[in-house]
């Protein structure tokens, strides 16, 4: 039998808040068996890159990564922030060790090609090196990964969190049983997004085009859920969707996915 | 026989300048056997603090790490710096990993104590998890450290990359046959600070008064000098001090201390 492993994403407000994100993080060192720990760190980016007089450059809603833009996701991802997130969970006995894709050359990535937008140094997954992260797992340590890889000749990349925990999840579903958690603002994916306790508890592929049709699942939730399928189809055992009370272990209110 | 182990410490304008890093990682990937590198990266925290319009605090010509000074130093050192050259290690085949010392639980160490001054959140280092840096290099990972250590509170600390260089070295040699070097500006400890072709080649604790007391040995060498002397009578083999040339296998035109 397969040993299990647990993915946690954590993003938006979750991590700016320093109580919040003490909270969750005692949650995530609660977790029973293998777990590997993904965040983001988007708000405070663009907080130090306003200080710092670096544009926020858009296109179509879409953010564009310049050379400068990079060093200040790099200063604040796999600074700023996963220092503190590490720092944190060794002061609750978690052996945490913070990384980028770069380190131990875990996830690569090529820079998104050119179609009607230039991202710029934007990365998308090629691979993720599975067994690197298994021999970190196996001799005790915790990864926490940021949002940030390389392409493997000398150029670090931005790549969404969300992504990155997918990617990690479907490269170590081989090894263990795998259940990601995405951890946000809301208690789960919600029928009425006006009603915090409308969460839909269950979605599988079937009531997923329902919810679709129904305009009930559009917007941001999109790629989260394009995500969360593209992981399931890839050998990922479960997806659980929901604030980070999902972590409790006496709390079913939240959105678990299923093929 | 006890496996051979390298220790490199870059500093100063080695890694502020984008030509000279590439050579410095070009000759530290071609080093034979185990290897761990050690940066620090002062320079362009100083010029990120002062975009930020953070003021750098001196007390006697030694620097204070506020709490706002210690995010610019984990941000430029654990992220800028520490991920840069892993991606450039990664390029050229070293399986590189940048840590601090939260990272790994690797070096634990105590705010320094108050006598004179407060330097604020620096840390003076209490222990090396020498077992835990074993297990990465095991696996095949060279461990990249920067000048952050923490507390084991959660508290990430500002400590000197010369001191992590010899305390990390001192650690290892337990397990290791450890040389340490010290890359630097010059080509080694001078006679005759004008000529930079007056390399002693040779440093013992016997010429080494000699050198004290003529003022050979003073200033900015002097806390260098007490690091490689402290290395030695804890167990380092060998301690180098020279400029990049020194890790090429052609070169003895540097300054090597034994006890």
């Amino acid at each position: 039998m397969k040993q299990k492993l647990s993915i946690v994403k954590i993003g938006g407000y979750l991590i700016e808040e320093e109580a919040r994100l003490s909270k969750i993080l005692d949650l995530f060192s609660k977790i029973e068996g293998n777990k590997i720990l993904v965040h983001g760190g988007g708000k405070k980016a663009t907080e130090i890159g306003n200080k710092l007089g670096i544009e926020t450059k858009m296109s179509n809603g879409r953010r564009i990564t310049d050379i400068q833009s990079l060093d200040v996701a790099v200063m604040v991802y796999s600074g700023l922030v996963s220092k503190n997130i590490v720092a944190q969970l060794q002061a609750i006995g978690i052996n945490a060790l913070g990384m980028s894709g770069a380190d131990g050359n875990t996830i690569q990535a090529y820079k998104r090609p050119v179609k009607d937008v230039d991202f710029g140094l934007v990365g998308d997954v090629k691979e993720v090196n599975a067994y690197g992260i298994f021999q970190l797992l196996q001799v005790g340590f915790t990864p926490v990964f940021c949002a940030l890889t390389h392409d493997g000749k000398g150029q670090l990349l931005n790549t969404n969190a969300d992504t990155i925990a997918a990617e990690v999840a479907i490269g170590l579903s081989q090894d263990f049983d795998t259940t990601l958690y995405y951890c946000f603002e809301k208690k789960g994916v919600l029928q009425d997004i006006e009603d915090e306790d409308s969460v839909i508890t269950h979605i599988d592929s079937k009531n997923y085009d329902v919810l679709l049709a129904k305009g009930i699942i559009a917007d941001g939730m999109l790629p989260k859920m394009h995500n969360c399928f593209y992981a399931l189809r890839n050998n990922v055992a479960k997806v659980c969707i929901g604030d980070d009370s999902m972590l409790s272990e006496n709390n079913s209110n939240f959105t678990t996915l299923t093929l």
